[in-house]
């Protein structure tokens, strides 16, 4: 059996964004030589995400409004978590309907998805460097 | 290390419902011949969910509500998503409550279960072929 | 590839609560002698989750309040779950919230987190004994 690992930086300029890191777990497959097996991506941080779904702004917005409406950044107040010098209470929340992690199959050396699945990383406390775990075994 | 991996196909008459899968997910278990490893299921589109959990249709009206309260069909026009022409904007919401996919441990053979434990495919969009992934790793 | 499994049983002396459980996941994979792999922890009832956050107390009551509101246990007569005698149909939709289950990944012979992430058990209904199953494949 083959591992491989490797951590993905990254520094969002603002609190929230999702960004698209495909093409970066792509090239981690390609680096494995992993032909077959199963391929795990994580947040590294309790207040971003890791999830699957279509590259498609005006659901990244529809997403965006949804979840400030589950989980709202203000007042601060409203979350014990903030209570602590934070103002992440929210981003904890957040996180945690978008899910932590991945895990995709890995078939003929390639990311096994349907059409439209694209991998994203999902930041609710941004403006500091956070990163992602790509760990793949297989054959 | 083995490996497996077969497509389960679905033609949902209606827009949403919650299908067991639980005994042609086993059939593809007996098929890869493995024994101990990690069983993935998930869906390969973005508008539905791979879940565990009880098969009781009291509980299933009840996710149904649920998820149509936190993110209501209608009015489309409430998602930006569906200003594309889509009119599936609440089903990428719906499937992120419900998640992806599920990964279930394989011991001696069979899907290492608690007592109610039953794998579903969760529709929020049909009325079409979709489909979901079983991939299996182990020996 | 080498496989390991365990069951850790727990009986919550109330309905709902926050358990770390990371250091029993920690002997778990010490015992299994695996230094590469991917790391399976589980719920095996439908009431409880597992899930990856902070040990942090005000978090865990920010998450209670939360998962309160977004899926009360009162009145029990909402859940169409209850009429068969149950009066649990909150807990399903909350661990559907919080995941049923996490895959970490394990270098070096370690679980490979960020600095915050940590092992919670998630218990929805209570004042019984329940289990959480580790599994844990690699070399």
């Amino acid at each position: 059996m083959k591992s491989y690992r490797k951590e993905l930086w990254f520094n969002i300029p603002k609190r929230r964004a999702f960004i698209n890191i495909t093409s970066q777990v792509e090239t981690c497959l390609k680096e494995s030589g992993i032909q077959e097996g199963l391929l795990l991506v994580n947040a590294m941080h309790i207040t971003a995400s890791v999830f699957i779904n279509d590259n498609e702004s005006g659901l990244h917005q529809d997403y965006e409004e949804w979840l400030e409406g589950l989980a709202p950044h203000e007042p601060v107040s409203r979350y014990r978590h903030n209570r602590t010098g934070e103002d992440n209470g929210d981003a904890q929340l957040k996180r945690q309907i978008m899910g932590r992690e991945v895990v995709a199959a890995v078939t003929r050396g390639a990311m096994d998805f349907g059409p439209w699945e694209q991998i994203f990383y999902g930041e609710f406390d941004g403006l500091r460097r956070k990163r992602v775990l790509v760990k793949i075994i297989g054959d």
